[in-house]
């Protein structure tokens, strides 16, 4: 019997609404859910399966004492679910941190992993997507947790996106090896030297502007600096499509050109919606977290809910525990 | 009498054809030019007054030993008519970290200062632009320098952009002050218990989707993120870019429709192009140093050249040293 995506119902800016929307959604196309939260404040909840949660961690808590100190909210009950074997996998698009820590919490680390990263899917028209990791987990990093961060971005490309030999880059500010700050320096030095296995095509630095290009399959990067990249990619992509339209409003030109121009953009933007992919997953917990943006509709809930599956399916944990090495 | 602007004619993707035109144009518009380079290799420079230089520093050497050795360069000789008192300042967009250092080790630091940082403006549609410093000096930072980096970008915003008093954030990955590294948390506790002094308005810390708004008028980092910040900017805008050239080709609207579309998104884009800003300005040297994009085009040595001026009549540097206190 396939075991239901737990889905954290009050986790998120437009919980629990869309959330339960979302669920519901995912539930019609065939995914077993487990939605977890307060029954009298999800609304209809129609046919999902409940399990009942009193609390909620909210948005700006710490992360580590509302996952110590709300033993009832609906994200730990989430984490719990999959430790207790009723749930495969989790989904949430509450407080980050807090989801981090209670899958850490609860699900442990995969055997030899220093510390789970955050792997987020940046959308690169016409070619397969980029892999950013670590994208928010580790603000603080060592050399040697950068080097699995390679290994397990290179089993997410190739589970989550099929690239049969993902070609890995380390972001950093010149491509050649000597540029860079200490940290990239010296992971640089393991990446060059095969530190990372046979599995991980390194093919050296790789810069910012690269990472909505097909120069790389993985971009490898500390937290920081891939939490940063990923907020700055938002903000100008988000920025340039207002002045299009705002240029366009301008433009004088008549509705039926204003719509075809429309009709030729909405592909590439829905292909460019981080809700298309929905959502980041945290590699390197022994089970699968599947992080959504904060902002998540019931579209980006439900296609939450399918990375999950298939991750589940394509058993990304066990890929990854036999991908890592230990770091030293 | 007025100091002439010592140009690198030398240096750049497109030197030296597009520099000596940007020289000629700066001329013309009444700047007074002195031009650095080998003349049997300049082209026709018309009146332009020329410094002799024999040797050329290449795009990706080694700054530090291309400076040491390469004493005849039109770099090195840029910086020594600025030392010399031969001209007021420098412009180059060639090998950045040659230009730093030959800025470095000719001109010497403003006293007090610990690391001179790259100021770069980054426009902002309808807004006054953003300072983002450091864009790319120090790739290592302490929290002491990037107090100095806040006191310094305040200054420029004032001088350069007429900010009367400009609002500082520091660049993090949270709005929260315990959000970020270990870095940004002890730069966060020195900026908000006042260490930049009383003319820095801190304001806490950013993200990356607020540098291309008006959130804040200078956002501080090191040079590592500012860098990384800068070209994943550069990389979407031009994507973004792109996409809409593409979408407009493929809508099938009629050519008057496109046009007026075009003619409306062009000063957009103007605003937006690095080069009508000119260059970034190496802040914390005792001199006048300009560092211009390596794609430069005669128009941005022309924009840089007159940066370069205003600052001098600014008095920008008398100015930064008034305002740094020596960092622990």
């Amino acid at each position: 019997m396939r075991l239901p995506v737990a889905v954290d119902g009050m986790g998120g800016d437009r919980a629990p609404s869309e959330i339960v929307a979302g669920a519901r959604n995912a539930l019609e196309v065939g995914h077993e859910v487990l939605l977890v939260g307060d029954p009298a404040r999800m609304g209809d909840t129609g046919p999902l399966e409940i399990l009942a949660a009193s609390e909620v961690v909210e948005m700006h808590e710490d992360p580590a004492r509302a996952v110590r100190t709300k033993k009832d909210s609906s994200l730990v009950r989430a984490a719990e679910a999959v430790r207790d074997m009723k749930a495969s996998s989790m989904v949430s698009a509450g407080n980050t941190g807090a989801a981090m820590a209670a899958a850490l919490f609860r699900f442990g680390r995969i055997k030899g992993v220093a510390r789970p990263a955050i792997a987020t899917v940046i959308p690169v028209p016409g070619a397969v997507p980029t892999v950013l990791v670590d994208s928010g987990a580790n603000a603080d990093c060592s050399p040697a947790w950068l080097v699995q961060f390679a290994q397990m971005g290179a089993v997410f490309s190739r589970v989550r996106l099929g690239v049969a030999r993902p070609r890995v880059g380390l972001l950093s500010i010149g491509e050649e090896p000597g540029k860079g700050n200490s940290l990239t320096k010296e992971t640089f030095s393991l990446l060059d030297s095969g530190a990372a296995g046979a599995d991980v095509e390194f093919i050296g630095n790789v810069e910012g502007r690269d990472v909505m290009s097909d120069a790389a399959d993985v971009v490898v990067t500390d937290g920081f600096t891939g939490n940063v990249v990923l907020k700055t990619l938002e903000g100008s992509m988000k920025f340039a499509m207002n002045l299009v339209l705002g240029a366009l409003a301008a433009s004088g030109v008549d509705k039926s050109a204003s719509d075809a121009l429309i009709g030729s953009l909405l592909p590439l933007a829905a292909e460019l919606d981080p809700e298309t992919y929905g959502g980041a997953v945290l590699l390197g917990v022994d089970g699968v977290c599947v992080i959504s943006h904060g902002s998540s509709s019931a579209k980006a809930i439900a296609n939450a809910i399918g990375v999950a599956d298939r991750a589940v399916a394509d058993r990304l944990v066990e890929q990854l525990a036999a991908a890592v090495s230990p770091a030293g």
